[in-house]
């Protein structure tokens, strides 16, 4: 069987799983959630090993501490996993939902459900917590899941994989909910991103190559998630002390996610008292700075920014400033680098902020609040599946009822169209 | 300039002019729309002789009777486009709606408002209308477009784009938010398609053929619309005389539109009696019968219906019928042919009605009722853009609130994240 048969031999099991999952009660997906959680647990040992050869081979292969770091299971992030499917337990069902209902002049009377979207392909790279979470919310939003996850995770996503679906399939969940591809290489990929007719949207999960070959090449539908140029505006009548501690969370409490700050617009009535108090505070916390000629000016350690350095996500500890005239500078600034993800003003200035709120076009719009916070468990979805920095379908993070779609019922008493 | 720098340059116009158009007030955007509309009414006469060249040429060319009909104009085509303008004013404005908003336990005010997808790109064929159409609905949900209508229709389109964008620039509106590509080979579409970073969603409106070209080759989030395999299944329990009333509305009404029915389905039970009246019914409008051994058995000069007919849209005067044993054939009937558009089912058995609510999967699922209400202005929406038959995004007919995204705005005291 050549890699084009197998994904679709996988896909055809996705799709007739996804028209049992539509219809099935949220108490069957609950124990299935909770089953699925126990067997993580009980197979820890196997999905461990399975995890070591991972490893080892990713030493081999030379791969960076950061990757091997996402890559590397114990049994507190087994633990983790598990206690993930539980807390999606609990959370509300979204399938079956009426959103709305109204009666016609005709007295037709139409209303919008909710229902799931049907096979969600998930491509990621090599985190093998992935494979859970992705799992855990296309179920509970009683989507079918095809999973394809980095050749570098390959031991440990089929440990997982097997793990998770046999615990489903057993707590009376369709056979083919949950489908890992285990043909690593791109050919794979590709032939999931042309399955129209069978996989209903695919969401790519990685770096921006990833997420470019995706959009890219996909003919079903996609929803593109992740990339963040994030940028911090200091307005001149911002709070000193309190934006200091903003940009440092923003910067540095997890600088290679996508809500991370990596710009910094600073008003310039502001900058020569902001400046310094902030380079202090950052350069022994290893942030290379770099700068616009006045940041340089303020800031002599600076190196020179370049437009390069304004377009780049550094998802490092580099931090690019640049001084600017007025909040319109700002705002042409971000229009000009944005990638539409997650954008701060700080400010005490009333005008301003709305105009901010009002002007910039992201997925999420912040007034005196760390960028940081754009992300489902801190907007209280309870879990997430990643940040759609596009504008169809979802927006932002998206959690259970970004994996749905909708549909019209119509109740009728023999009307026809005059 | 080629075609690929004028489509950019086209692109870069509307780009520039959503940025202003998103944050434009709703009394300048309708005050727009009732100058589009008188405008048309006063160059009545130069769009009529426009319209009199694409008609000379596509006679010539040998376009069919009903493309012509298309295609053609006249002062009664035109008071109803601008009548439609004027409609669109009267519609409420879906921008800046809030449709929700939450405090989280750190304090942190997390609301979603509405905001415009930015640039709409439109693909469509030889339909003056459309032009008119779509720029009211993407000017008043405060997108700007891009049209791209057939070529046999170049030199109405080109008086019509001219005269509501004109008119439209004077009332207010930025420079750039109407915009016909003038260049109607396959090629400029092709650009449009790929337009990533300018164009935020396509659009194409047409058969399926240019459907599945926009589908297959665009990098852009698309919106799939149109084909529509419909059936109506008529179960043992369903009213004889109301149930012929709907399926001569739903075949012969306009059987050209996508929410035709294609497909008639009839219970065994109720066949020997249904169908013979049906078809003394339907055999005077023309209808042409193909059905399944046992149609044929009950209807004498029904054709023979092979797979092909239970796969095929006819958009013409031609049903294909199957008689079933049952509901859950009837459900797999659907499963296998149907296209996710509009189905329905004639019957006064309430456990049936409501397991074919939930099990079929479509944009609209009817009871009792002529597939052909699935439209924008039959929901009560005012107007429409198309039907999507896909799932991400807007399902079933789409109207101003589907040309929008959200955004979410975060109101903060200062708040990091732990």
């Amino acid at each position: 069987m050549n890699q084009e048969q197998y994904v679709i031999e996988k896909a055809s099991l996705a799709k007739e799983a996804a028209r049992k999952l539509s219809i099935i009660d949220t108490i069957t997906k609950n124990n299935a959630l909770v089953a699925m959680a126990n067997a993580l647990i009980e197979n820890t040992d196997e999905i461990l090993k399975a995890n070591m050869l991972d490893m080892k081979n990713g030493e081999a292969k030379g791969l960076s501490k950061a990757m091997l770091d996402r890559l590397m299971l114990d049994k507190k992030r087994i633990n983790s996993m598990a206690e993930g499917l539980r807390e999606i337990s609990y959370l509300d069902d979204p399938i079956g939902e009426v959103l709305t209902m109204w009666k016609r002049p005709n007295n037709l009377k139409i209303g919008q459900i909710r229902v799931p979207l049907g096979v969600i392909g998930i491509i990621y790279e090599a985190r093998p917590n992935v494979t859970v979470d992705a799992a855990g919310l296309c179920i509970k939003s009683g989507n079918s899941v095809i999973l394809r996850g980095g050749s570098e995770a390959i031991s440990s996503n089929k440990a997982i994989a097997k793990t998770i679906s046999q615990a489903a399939e057993e707590a009376g969940l369709p056979k083919g909910s949950i489908n890992l591809i285990e043909i690593t290489d791109r050919e794979a990929a590709n032939t999931m991103m042309k399955l129209n007719g069978y996989i209903d949207v695919l969401i790519p999960r990685g770096g921006a190559g990833l997420i470019n070959a995706v959009v890219k090449n996909a003919t079903v539908p996609v929803i593109e998630t992740g990339v963040g140029n994030c940028h911090i505006f200091v307005d001149e009548t911002a709070n000193i002390d309190n934006s200091i501690d903003i940009i440092i969370n923003a910067k540095t409490q997890r600088p290679a996610v996508c809500n991370a700050m990596e710009n910094l617009l600073v008003h310039k009535n502001i900058a020569k008292e902001f400046l310094p108090k902030l380079a202090e505070k950052l350069i022994p916390l290893s942030v290379e700075l770099r700068g616009c000629p006045m940041t340089q000016s303020i800031i002599s350690s600076a190196k020179s920014a370049s437009e390069e350095d304004f377009s780049t996500e550094y998802l490092d500890l580099i931090l690019a400033t640049k001084v600017v005239n007025n909040i319109d500078e700002a705002l042409e600034h971000i229009y000009k680098y944005g990638t539409k993800h997650s954008e701060a003003i700080l400010t005490n200035d009333y005008k301003n902020s709305e105009r901010f709120l009002n002007e910039v076009d992201a997925a999420a719009v912040y007034i005196n609040a760390s960028t940081r916070f754009t992300d489902g468990s801190e907007f209280g979805f309870g879990a997430e599946i990643g940040i759609s920095t596009q504008k169809l379908h979802a927006r932002g993070p998206m959690g259970l009822k970004e994996l749905t779609t909708t549909k019209y019922i119509i109740y009728g008493e023999g009307q026809i169209r005059e």
